[in-house]
């Protein structure tokens, strides 16, 4: 269970990291969208690994191939499979903790939780499921943008300690995909790599945020109570790999303001109602107010480190463990489409569900 | 629709904070559990509002009623229906903004979805509405303890700036109770109650943060991809009224370490695998390790000031509000059963899930 | 689980046959609906109890009390909560039954699911749990009826082997309503009411089949695959007390047909595309074609009968025993508006799935 | 939407008829079961075409490829995909219907829902969509079979006229299998096969019913009040192609009984409680009680007819259309196999279920 995300905009992601393959079946996309596969590979690269020397150096082409669902170039509105071989596994990169576990990995808790595991790579916790939903991903910025004008950019605000200034409302994708890090402030950026290449001669690993801008969203996504579309987008942020924080506008920080700063004034700007600064982050009562939504996602340094760790096996003795094989020194870079990824999934939905509930949109 | 939340235990809640009642649907509750009203009032009672002069003073007894699904005291396996009646509603405090916004509520998004809105109070997105959940987790509470042994803690850790130091490992539930700013670090208790207090006074309002712990929780709950544990927790917890930011472990602060000192090393202590750190938050690949499991919450400041404010009307023209009525000044204290019911129906229902898959548990 | 029935309108039924009330929760409505307390109460009042010699006696008012969800009489499109008090439970009608289990009755598979049920009449499995089906069918009504012109008309079109002659394509509700067995069929409805009379006497009970017409349905609802729109019709139907049996158009007498006998052929009617024969029932592939939608839904006798059965006691020792209190001797005049509601819910639920997904209706 | 099955045991099958692909993603089986390719291929050679002569020529060797989800020999309790590829496509045979609605196929009405529909085949409403089902349903055999001992034999009762007469708790699967269409009568399996023949000779194309019993079902099984287990049958029947009713016990023929003709009488067996007769079909309240569970499927006439149909374009305008290519002339002997993988299906999922709320099972 939980391979399912969305609700009207349904993706199903399936395969593990070193098995045949990995992909995602989309159900109920709109019909007569168009969709060509460039649409879905130019993400893809985006995710790829070794893409640069500050990612993991295994080599696939991560080519999608769309099995079902479009038709001329175009969504039938039934079922969207795409899938996505896999061709450079190494299985024996493993073998050597076949049955220890890896410190801050999933091992244990899958072996617990199932009693069994696919111990040739991280099967399903792996960042290679993430392709999956930015296949998907890729479908539903179409359909945001297409429909609603709808523009999503995320990028690398922190690595580490070593935090970026960045216009969040004027930040463009060709400023993003300008460096290897992704991040749009360029001497940050250099400072960034120059740290990550640090860490993995050292064999470490970093963390670091990643934040993320949607533009032109219209005003009336979300839904009370349960479903609003900041818990919508905290659920579908932590659920990516290695996320340990989500926030939206002011975030943790708005809790050191008073209401009567924080509080976002309403004011009529000719065209439409705006509001003065934006610490909601685009969102009101959990449904979207016309303002930019903001959010950013906290991930942790990655597990795989070069060094020995103290661990157990899987008779419960302790026994020691170092990274073998090819890692990403630290994750940002690539987690910037995946939160694109998730953030367009979440949006999509919503404006299918309010055109249901409402007739509008 | 967003008005249900689970899988297999699963809450609706209904009713408007201005209406004739709020209450919640569970269906789904596991037959045979022993349900007390008192068990649903007592937790009712933490949430009321005019518990304590830095609450609001609205007066509502929040008399739980039990309408359906238990029989001799004990749940028949059929949905529970717990209702409570609005007796203190006071429309005529709202008359003044019968057809303004309010600057950082609700009232703006949800006329423009719904192109309606009860504007006799917040509606559904008064945090009135949360009673259901907490009379909810009151019963998920009983059933985690019962059948299980998990143990649910929350507490006041930060007002603004005023961040408590609590060992979250041992804290009780009576010392969170021993105060009624609700934050078990006494010294800091009184200065936060002190800066609620000089808030009111001056017509503004505080936000803050509750960190919530659970203990005893079986290893394997949480499901691979989407519905991760944690992913879970973040959509339960920014479901909240004023929740801007949610995290797990160690969260944002994370980001600020190497993976060599985040991972969380294995160890056996006898009786079974532990780590020695819990940076993860008792959570690897979204799946529990038998550690505690330790979340934070950011709440923003109240948006209702008493001081007037720039906002718009319906049709757009420019205008004034102040707040008038019965209003938190902060709502931290208030918080810490929500946010503790809304842990509670997470963990309930991945009990239920994580049985029905694998016959564990 | 399974107290909730809709995708997009969804209901959530509670409350048991002689607990304090019964009612539903409807998530998901479309706002600026007009509803008046009328629309809904006048179908629970051809539904409830006592309403003519030929159904129970029991004496329930059914009076509907709208608890959330509606403002100055249009839905809020948030949760509208109506309930249904019980007046009239004669809990000791069931005393002699306490520990046994009544023939074809609920009592022992819900003892064996739960391990508990509440014995003071048939809790959830009573025809009382559908007052809240036929108080959101009534909801769903009017929606179909306002946004699309959709007429939705059911009867008895057989008591036993009594078979009524009805043309479904012009039968109207008034028609329907000018008898107390339903069936607007006159000369066999007074059949049909003597022989329910004589079945009365006998102590014993009929069952028989309702048919359900639906006029103006859109083209294009229903969902391929699993949720066909019959397959909905389906389920909808069969989760009604004592329904047995279930078929769409030619249903099971089209198995005697050969296909170019079965075929519906198209033609042009000069304003759409129409079927000359309609053995598809009005829906192709799962989807509606514009047809009428004709189904056919069969009843079995009541299973309270008033003389001695056999049958075992809790502790699984043989017993006897005989129906007493007030119960229906043919529960199809009653069925009729709980039919109606289904095939309303299930409507109104592809009407907006399907606006969701095209944006079309 | 609509192309998910299941709320624990979940299947989402993809792919068109004359697409690359056709498959299944089955989410949320319980691990550690152990699933050769054999015991999904056996099934998928009894719906296979061209098995026999009495069905489609299409030459299709539907070799199921496991892609992920099992490791070993045995699942992981992550996603399972099983992907068929499509070999022996001949759009040609689809190329003089381009533009034309096939009288009571799903071309018109999916082209009025979309505004597109794959015209090279039948798409999605193909029955070569039943491929995931049936290899699904395989899976789900295997754990009713291992953990529960349940067996579920489905058979051909009826082809037009001819009805077989049939023990329904005594039939094997090798009585099923022992003649071509799957009728284990037979006398009247000769006269079946004989019928379609001429049929097939005539242009023409026959229906009737399809007999399915499940045997060895836990007590308990079944959801109050809207996922009742014959609900959930029905709606799995009604969602194969073709199907146009469903009964469950007495079905239709018990509404000319009398309740105390109709009533199942307990009695205890010694072992456990059993009733006398089973007109209930193994259901009552919408929950399982122990006794064999059978249900009966109609199936209408193929649609596709050697024969000229009148019929209209994409235009509107009036034509004639007669089938070509290669198609079952009844499909009856293929739907056995369905038939008892949505059975299988409906049951694994609400064995999860139950285990899930109440930890029985």
């Amino acid at each position: 269970m939980g391979n399912t995300f969305g609700h009207l905009f349904r993706v199903t992601t399936w395969g593990e990291s070193h098995g045949d393959a990995v992909g995602v079946v989309i159900d109920g996309c709109p019909p007569l969208i168009d969709i060509d596969i460039t649409d879905i590979q130019k993400e893809l690269d985006r995710r790829r690994p070794g893409q640069s020397h500050i990612t993991t150096q295994r080599r696939e082409a991560d080519e999608a191939q769309i099995l079902s669902g479009i038709f001329d170039g175009k969504t039938l509105g039934t079922p969207i499979m795409i899938g996505i071989w896999n061709t450079d596994q190494r299985a024996k990169d493993y073998e050597h903790m076949r049955t220890k576990f890896r410190p801050s990995h999933a091992d244990y808790s899958y072996q617990a939780k199932y009693g069994i595991r696919n111990w040739k790579g991280g099967g399903r916790s792996s960042a290679r499921e993430t392709i999956g939903r930015v296949a998907a991903g890729a479908v539903a910025k179409k359909i945001l943008a297409m429909q609603y004008g709808v523009e999503i950019v995320a990028y690398v605000k922190q690595v580490r300690e070593l935090i970026a200034n960045i216009n969040a409302d004027n930040v463009t994708l060709s400023q993003v995909e300008s460096n290897i890090v992704r991040c749009p402030d360029q001497d940050m950026a250099a400072k960034m790599i120059d740290h990550i290449e640090q860490a993995r001669k050292d064999g470490d690993t970093l963390g670091g945020v990643v934040e993320a801008i949607a533009r032109q969203v219209p005003v009336g996504l979300g839904e009370p109570v349960f479903d609003k579309l900041e818990a919508d987008l905290a659920k579908g942020l932590l659920s990516l790999p290695a996320c340990k924080g989500f926030e939206i506008g002011s975030g943790f920080s708005g809790t050191s303001m008073t209401g009567s700063q924080h509080n976002d004034s309403f004011y009529n700007d000719g065209e439409r109602i705006r509001t003065r600064t934006n610490n909601s982050g685009g969102v009101q009562g959990g449904i979207s107010n016309g303002e930019n939504i903001v959010i950013r996602a906290a991930f942790k340094p990655v597990a795989t480190i070069m060094t020995p760790q103290e661990t157990v096996d899987e008779d419960g003795n302790s026994t020691e463990l170092a990274g073998r094989g090819r890692h990403d020194p630290c994750v940002l870079p690539r987690a910037v489409p995946m939160v694109e990824a998730m953030m367009a999934l979440v949006l999509v939905d919503h404006t299918l569900r309010q055109r249901g509930q409402s007739g509008m949109g």
